[in-house]
């Protein structure tokens, strides 16, 4: 198994990324792990060289770039070069920190979609509150602003494969995200791509969850279109972010009473913030594509990069997009043949 | 000024209603309170009877009816005459914590749409942390399943309108709501209402925002569409219900040192609360129509009820709907001569 890392992508490369990657070397001596980038900045922070590959280069992208446009004149970047490992077979999948949206293109670009999946999505596994261990994987979080019905349905085998094969959930109860629990509800996107998940017998639909719903862990897999996605996203950080704000502003503001109340709370304050985080779970799967390509936040931690790389792993070991490709294949022929 | 008031709407209904009736009772003595439903069960809890006028009615809309047949078929409900009031101009707003769906039906089928505006919206007022006194005006919530960029730019005409004469803000900043910050994101919808926003000059357009800053106070005025709208105002209300469960759950969990540091931290974690409520903006308005019909959450209390009454007395007072008239009237005309 070979994993083709970006150790230039993120906040903190290559000192991270290295890091991360040394943490996942002790938990898993059968992989070699490629490290694309500077060698003389690698090194420094590399001390166990078993199974790793330095691919030097001086070219990285960087987080301001425009994506496509970057992918195509950095033709040295480090993210290009992983990305090109894995289009030529030299690697099973790619890892990057960095730049989302040209993560996003060299996915596409150079990596390319599984056969008869028409838009690859962006999941993530959500955390669940009151439940360390459960999670929903939330499909697409953005990497389309548009999609249609046939989308959303593609979205919904995808995270179910994912949610069997790599989480190990027998039978993933899928929902779709919508404007009201009830079947006759949502916008002439969702109505349609309700129809269209009833009518699939591959995957296990329980109906509509609203957005109020879903840190509770009500469903496996939750899909919707890529412009919603990435508005409740980016609503349930912004909520949770503006509250622990306000929450330490309070305390704060509280003096000597606030500080001693804080101290005796820390332990649950402190638990309040791991169930936020999600990260254990792993990073951001541009899915629908012929190998793993997976994003941590740019200001990724070495833990956050070895719990991603345990999810890499997991993803290749379990198959999981070798039998989307046979599902996707099988598929196509059963409509051509009707 | 006269306000039609649903007495039997809501889940503490009459009594919640006629208690924050008489509290606005008190601030507005030039108003009258029209209060339809039972009188017997309004006369329980109705101490003074100043400017107050009860219309009896033995029906009333329960939560679970469907909206549109329940407004068609009830034709003697509370909530129905009410509105048949304002339609016949013997009250000027109307007011209700009932079924929202069926509000809406009666706002669009009995008082009816402002000429020229195409889809009313659903408005409210949310919070800003570490601003009490701030806010902005967020809109549509999920009146609209399906808008279209001319939508969101009468949203952002109505909405302007009602920040400067209701919350008194002098210039009022418009964002869309967008899936990134640069001019060039967005979905087909989103990038030709930003257009058709650039290009308004009656409003001050400052760009896109995105949904994790809508609580920082970016923007005096939000408009996106109502399916859009409906998610992230829902997904909003979950994370911050979610993590006040956690909190409170990691707190008990903490035995002793857990009590005394929550009651060492009271007054700030009720001010974390308190930051998080928005009832003392008023209600949900119904925006768009010939007169205001609002709405306050189904739970509300009889302070919420008077502060929502206080709102539409500002509405009435301001004549920002017969400014809105106006400005869609010549603005057609406008559009006719050129």
């Amino acid at each position: 198994m070979k994993i083709a890392v970006d150790a230039m992508g993120g906040d903190f490369a290559p000192k991270a990324i290295v890091e991360g990657v040394m943490l996942a070397q002790k938990e898993f001596p059968d992989t070699e792990f490629q490290l694309y980038g500077k060698e003389s900045a690698i090194r420094e922070h590399l001390t166990n060289e078993k199974n790793i590959v330095i691919i030097h280069t001086d070219d990285k992208i960087e987080s301001d770039d425009e994506p496509v446009r970057a992918i195509r004149r950095k033709k040295e970047a480090s993210m290009v070069l992983a990305a090109k490992a894995v289009k030529e077979g030299q690697a099973d999948a790619i890892f990057s920190a960095g730049n989302t949206g040209a993560l996003l293109a060299a996915g596409l670009f150079i990596i390319g979609r599984i056969k008869n999946v028409e838009r690859p999505g962006l999941m993530t596994t959500m955390p669940v509150m009151g439940q360390p261990d459960g999670g929903f994987d939330f499909i697409d979080m953005g990497a389309n602003a548009d999609n249609k019905p046939e989308h959303i349905l593609q979205y919904a085998i995808l995270a179910s494969y994912y949610a069997k094969n790599v989480r190990g959930i027998a039978n993933p109860r899928v929902a779709l995200l919508n404007n009201g629990a009830e079947a006759t509800k949502g916008s002439e996107l969702t109505k349609k791509a309700y129809e269209l998940l009833a009518a699939e017998g591959s995957i296990n639909f329980t109906g509509n969850i609203e957005a109020r719903d879903l840190l509770t862990g009500a469903a496996d897999v939750v899909v919707t279109d890529g412009f919603t996605g990435n508005a409740v996203l980016k609503a349930t950080e912004g909520t949770a972010m503006s509250l622990m704000s306000v929450l330490k502003k309070s305390i704060l503001g509280a003096g000597l009473k606030g500080k001693i109340g804080a101290l005796l709370l820390k332990d649950a304050l402190r638990g309040m913030k791991k169930e936020l985080d999600y990260s254990s779970h792993g990073g951001a799967v541009l899915f629908g594509l012929k190998a793993p390509v997976v994003k941590t936040h740019g200001s990724t931690g070495p833990e956050a990069v070895s719990h991603t790389i345990r999810q890499i792993h997991t993803m290749l070991e379990s198959n999981v997009i070798g039998e989307l490709v046979t599902y996707f294949d099988e598929k196509m022929e059963e409509v051509t043949e009707n």
